[in-house]
């Protein structure tokens, strides 16, 4: 379950102190020539992004691209790359050995596993969503040539500068939206355009919500307010407005795909919190180290990339079906 | 796309007005003796939940079982069913057989598939989430020996009445609680409870929005607010609050799983619209015929059936990986 | 695991004497008129296919289409079909009830699933074969349009009058031809060509083995005998002879696809046998009632019905990749 | 496709002159202390099979793992692992550039994707089934603590002696026994444990025939032959002979499993001849460097690492379905 993706495919691996985290794309289209240079300024993106915000955990993110390429062109078998974790301070984590962080990922991995990588989070680590940047930024380049483009942008987010003193974190919501998408993306029954992107979305840590169009607030509208009205514009039919996200009966229409994504605050605090041990005895700690006061400036590459790998997979799936996309 | 699930699958098929709506399930546990009563109940629920809410189409609902039983128990191997449609007034809607009724999916079916069925919606129709009920009743009763149990209710609905007197419909909330679900379900990194619940509950018509725990509250929240902390309770580590709502990295820490759908109105008001035709051309209709008001009532045995379908398909897997749950 | 496919799937269901034999086709394009004549023919190529060499059932083989369909034209839509069971005999069954026959599934599928349907093998029937002629046909047609053509006979089979004197049956040997394959269909690594016509050879009865090209006979020849030698006739690349089978490095190289597959006889003799029952206890048992001396005639159309589904999905998924086929 | 399994499952990727060969496996049960030790020397297997009949590549084959362990411990997550191909010599390749090897994939994968990896095979090489090798290693030591044991041998191989003085190849077969394997593994209809062998096998380089029990001879053999007469066997249920090969209906029956694979001989020979170029001219090649004179010692444990992933995937299907295996 480490892979997402019907046609066009990631398999991720990596945890956030082991060896190396990394991916493997499968059923790229080939003769395609990436632009290395483009993926790097998408890493950095997800790296740069904070500033006060940020964690000051140093890696280069330096991609080791492992199979699938000739002289940098796709040749339709399986991309494989990886990026070292250099930077380890495993010690740094010891004493969260056996302790259950609050709201963190420690004891649900124990519970299913019977034991966790404790060393920063291990694979519920934020670093692990490094090799979704990488699928996402491939899949742009080859939408871009059809003409759609995805951008994602914070729409709403905590005061950071309060929460940095108080040693505490805020949350926030990511909006994105898909511009130029072919209507007729997105398979019923269970493979609705709408389900797609819920579930890739959710495949971040920290998402909590996920609406598309006016999602929740479509719940409060009449059927007289929410239906988007069909009209002939210069000969092509588009809606009046969108209410509806672009997305009908799970089906893309033609006009942007527009959702939203709520993130919870990051739940590394540096306040001291109760909790308890996997003895289960209370104690008190303090998560101390290099930590994110808010996820949102990281978390746009992210929901862009999934956006991206979702939208070629929709439009792969077409062809398939006959369409000419 | 028809087919949901890893392990208990069910593949639907049926347009409102074809020959028949019916599933496959394939995965379903064997020497389970079907509670037929309880599955009639449950589609009783979908069928009569509404009054005057409701569509007042008179169908029987019967049940025909195809396959995978032999009196009465499961074989192991798939379950076939299928109901008729046997209230079938195709003439109702051969005026919309050429119009696009705004907020539906004709337009997009027709733009992915070159055609569709115009007939009452066609597989687009809410009709066809027949299937979910009686797959979603089975995996209840496997649960319910589990000690797992599944509720939903409606927590926020538009002014049915008024919206009725104006031909308009409204929207609504559904709220559904997974009581006794043990810690350790959910498969990271593409297969999180979290991400199947959106994904399931994304293939219902009119979703448009989806969230866990404290859902989008929770980006308006602090760490310090949104953080469940561990505590000690009679010998069992569980959590204080539970803004999580019980998913934590994606993976179930065994405090109930809380998660909301919000509905949009449905689509077919019986006042005045305008749209266009599929040459293009402005034109106006008015929806008349069997429509309910709110979709919500209905919804509420729908979003528990997926809820029991996703949470035995975690359960499946998770015996695959060793635990004893 | 009822379900077949990638992109063209069929999902199938029932048991030999339950209440209905079906399948559910998903992922075939729309806007096809479905030749229902062609399709019946081919089920009477099953059906008709014996004379002296089968089973007596006189099921008429109606089939009724549940959905995916307007006017005979797919929608995009699952196409569900089924046939009724009507010629039901169970008590013919009756007195093997708590038998195993020997090389039957009755033994293997009691271990797995914990009990059986014994009236007329259940699930393991080889009625259960009927979905996968009609998924087969509607492949065909497709394919046909597409100028490929696929045609199996039986080259090797034993004396089946002898056979039917002494109570006794035969086995032999399909062998199956794909011409018009275009170069370029298969997938590595795990989705060859080769890989895929086995596996999907392997879900018929009483198959044992299978071979592409000249298979087995390949083990004993050197390299400079097996080769087949590139020449360019009148402008196109192709090969000599046809060692290969049409099939290099898992993809199709534009010779036709020639692959044969064994069958062995069916284990249902009337002579008597030694079997145990459920008990464990020694007893005899001479299998009387409605069975053929051979399967091969009635595998004829099967080997070729899964050679056609394969085909087409291995052509769908091509396209995927960019190809233009 | 370039994943293989349902449960325990391998992606592998790289070409055979890339930077590096490897695989993810997903689906590993967690807190199993992996025997490194065991699997290099299972590598040594594939490596140094070969004396006179080997290439001499001298690859030390070195395994880097990336990810999924902690302190040699599996965690339950994805376990990434590569080896570097440092002994690239692509020069040798670059007379074979344009070039179309007969028996080859250079021209079907140039068909399939407009391009090839020409240095050394690329991803068609038979060095991208080092991975295969490693995890069905790991599959091995798990299968063994539950008392299940693969070994397979060369059962028949053409004068490898004089093979090699001509400048020639040979081909053979390899059988395979899985002995200890418990009843009621393989999933009907399409996912029995005969065509998940079949698939996995025809997944190797080279292979072109597959048998299961007496195969091919069975199509040439009268039921009274053929069939395994059932016995009580000091309370246990077993068969008297082994036909079959250990499976019936697609399941297995608790006696051993046995099947054959078919090599054709290796497609490099050094003798010269006749081809055609990219441009579709004929020309003369002689492949000259390092190749083998036959698969068949390197193949042995390719087939043992493919029977037993198929086997544990299979037990872990079957733990999914209530039994305890």
């Amino acid at each position: 379950m480490n892979t997402i993706g019907h046609i066009y495919k990631l398999t991720t691996f990596g945890e956030s102190h082991g060896t190396a985290i990394g991916g493997v794309i499968d059923g790229c289209p080939s003769q395609l020539k990436l632009d290395f240079g483009y993926i790097e300024q998408e890493l950095l993106r997800r790296k740069t992004a904070q500033t006060s915000t940020a964690s000051q955990r140093k890696e280069p993110d330096h991609i080791e691209w492992l199979s699938g390429l000739l002289d940098g062109v796709t040749l339709g078998t399986p991309i494989a790359f990886m990026v070292r974790n250099e930077d380890c301070k495993p010690e740094d984590y010891e004493a969260l050995k056996d302790v259950y962080r609050p709201s963190h990922a420690d004891y649900t991995y124990e519970q299913k596993y019977g034991l966790r990588d404790w060393r920063g989070g291990g694979r519920a680590s934020a670093r692990t969503t490094l090799p979704i940047v990488v699928a996402g930024a491939i899949a742009k380049q080859v939408l871009k040539e059809k003409g759609i483009t995805i951008t994602a942008e914070v729409v709403s987010m905590g005061d950071v500068e309060q929460a940095s003193k108080e040693g505490d974190t805020v949350g926030g919501i990511v909006e994105c939206s898909i511009v130029g998408v072919p209507a007729g993306l997105g398979e019923p029954m269970f493979g609705k355009f709408s389900a797609e992107l819920a579930h890739a979305t959710f495949s971040l840590p920290a998402v909590k919500g996920f609406e598309v169009g006016d999602g929740f607030a479509l719940a409060k509208m009449k059927g007289s307010e929410a239906n988007d009205t069909f009209i002939n514009k210069d000969g092509e039919i588009t809606t009046l407005t969108n209410h509806s996200g672009g997305i009908q009966g799970g089906i893309t229409n033609g006009n942007d795909v527009v959702f939203r994504v709520a993130f919870k605050p990051i739940p590394s605090i540096s306040q001291p919190q109760q909790t308890v041990n996997r003895a289960g005895e209370p104690c008190e700690i303090a998560i101390e180290g290099r930590h994110d006061v808010c996820a949102l400036p990281r978390a746009v590459v992210l929901v862009e990339a999934l956006a991206a790998m979702v939208t070629l997979d929709a439009v792969m799936m077409a062809k398939v079906c006959g369409q000419n996309l």
